[in-house]
């Protein structure tokens, strides 16, 4: 936050490499915003996506939040704190994994499979029907493929979405390749704190609120705090508690919850829970992307 | 779960390289089991250490769960109830991390600095100060300094425990790297059901059990099935909600709670849990580790 550059140079900021699922969510978020030809900014770490926002060198972030091939709750989440960021949107993206390699290259030639840890977890069906396969753990699946193509080996290929094949020069040789076809990964698109959504300039009923809060350490404080949720019907989908980073005898518990976060009846029932937590921050209120996995209640 | 070898090779299977923090959990279960020269078995992906222990090749395996390197709460906890096993002790082990390079390397020789992705992502402070080196994620962080000593760079150095210097013929560089001291990784053992710790074996008190439960989607659900926990005043040290495999509109609740799933209160709890919820899986009943971060309440 130290310096701030007036006319960012770069639209959206994402974690990853040319090619990434992330680069795909930050395309159908340009796409959305009808940005036409978008300039993305792809870095290596997920805190430099945060540091572009923050600076100004990028107008949003796309960040992996859920089912992630990169990052954790816990980290964009401590990190939209320290960077003093607000989630503005949320993204829903289906993930479906293709077997990317030099082109003429045929699956029985193979010797080894190369992609991030989280996709070969994720196509375990495909390595039991292939036992002979080397598989090789890198960092991502973009890179992956760019790593498998220049190699120039005949032997290699890389586990990554198809479009990877398109952009590296790759042929597909298997797809799909994922165990299970319902493999989302949800992203949250982030901004500096002015760019907060106001709760005029969009519906509440179609929006969801982000929350930290912190709760003394003792037996029923989290159903406490729920009950103030659950008597304004607030519809919960997602709660986790996390050990406080520099404080390891404190949980934190991370909520996604239905509603405006300054629009009744929320705004209530955050005050509510606010009244049983040690500390409670609003991260975001933003519209809901209708094709989300359903809430599990309050 | 197909076939079963009588005498297990293996004592522990973890997932990573030999000096991995994985492997440091699975000599630290080893020496409070009393085994001597413990037989380890290294296994690159999650999935095989839960199928090693599964098909009899290991006794026990010993898998990250919080704050982890590698695998998430999800996947291990799918794995636990695809392959048949239970929870039968858990493991906190701090984690440091150390700049690791061939001896006679000097940070100010270094261009290039390889290590897993959340490894890097705990040492920024380091990267601030050393703007110009490059960051290279790799899968993981005793491979980053297998890979750094075998090439015989004296530009690149690993971000990996410092015991990976001694595996690897390595050199720390500087120690401790990571912006937060606290920084913990909790691992879990895991056996198969026959190995279930029985309710007479250990003293309830100092016991710790995890649940798995999927509710109706409405609002109050969590909370009215927190209600049962609460009325009988146990604690909650964790809760986690996860879209549910293969069924992406529905929502799994993981939650760990004190006490032994087979004894008073709990068992009662529990019982009321189950009336409220579509289903409700034990996963195990284990000691609880004293230097555990401390509950956050239910």
């Amino acid at each position: 936050m130290s310096e701030t550059t007036s006319t960012p140079g770069y639209d959206i900021a994402y974690q990853g490499a040319p090619g990434a699922f992330s680069e795909d969510a930050a395309l159908t978020y340009a796409s959305r915003a009808e940005l036409i030809g978008p300039r993305l900014l792809p870095c290596p770490r997920l805190d430099q996506v945060f540091d572009a926002v923050a600076l100004g060198r990028a107008v949003v972030g796309v960040v992996p939040i859920e089912n992630t091939l990169a990052g954790s709750v816990q980290v964009c989440y401590d990190l939209l704190r320290e960077r003093d960021l607000t989630i503005t949107g949320e993204l829903v993206r289906r993930i479906s994994h293709a077997l990317v390699a030099r082109p003429g290259v045929r699956i029985g030639d193979l010797k080894r499979v190369l992609s991030h840890p989280v996709a070969l977890a994720q196509c375990t069906e495909f390595f039991r029907q292939h036992p002979g396969l080397e598989v090789v753990a890198v960092y991502d699946t973009a890179g992956a493929v760019s790593q498998v193509i220049e190699s120039g080996s005949v032997t290699d290929a890389a586990i990554a979405g198809r479009r990877t094949a398109v952009v590296y020069d790759g042929e597909v040789l298997a797809a799909p390749l994922e165990d299970d076809p319902e493999n989302y990964t949800r992203f949250l698109v982030v901004e500096p704190m002015s760019e907060r959504i106001g709760s005029t300039a969009v519906e509440p009923a179609a929006c969801k609120t982000s929350v930290v809060f912190t709760l003394a350490n003792r037996p029923g404080a989290l159903h406490a705090a729920l009950r103030h949720l659950a008597e304004h019907g607030i519809d919960l989908s997602l709660i986790e508690s996390r050990p406080r980073r520099g404080r390891p005898f404190e949980y934190a518990f991370y909520v996604d919850l239905a509603g405006h976060a300054d629009v009744a009846p929320l705004d209530i029932a955050l005050d509510g829970v606010r009244t049983e937590s040690l500390s409670l921050d609003v991260l975001g209120s933003y519209l809901r992307q209708r094709d989300l996995p359903a809430p599990g209640g309050s």
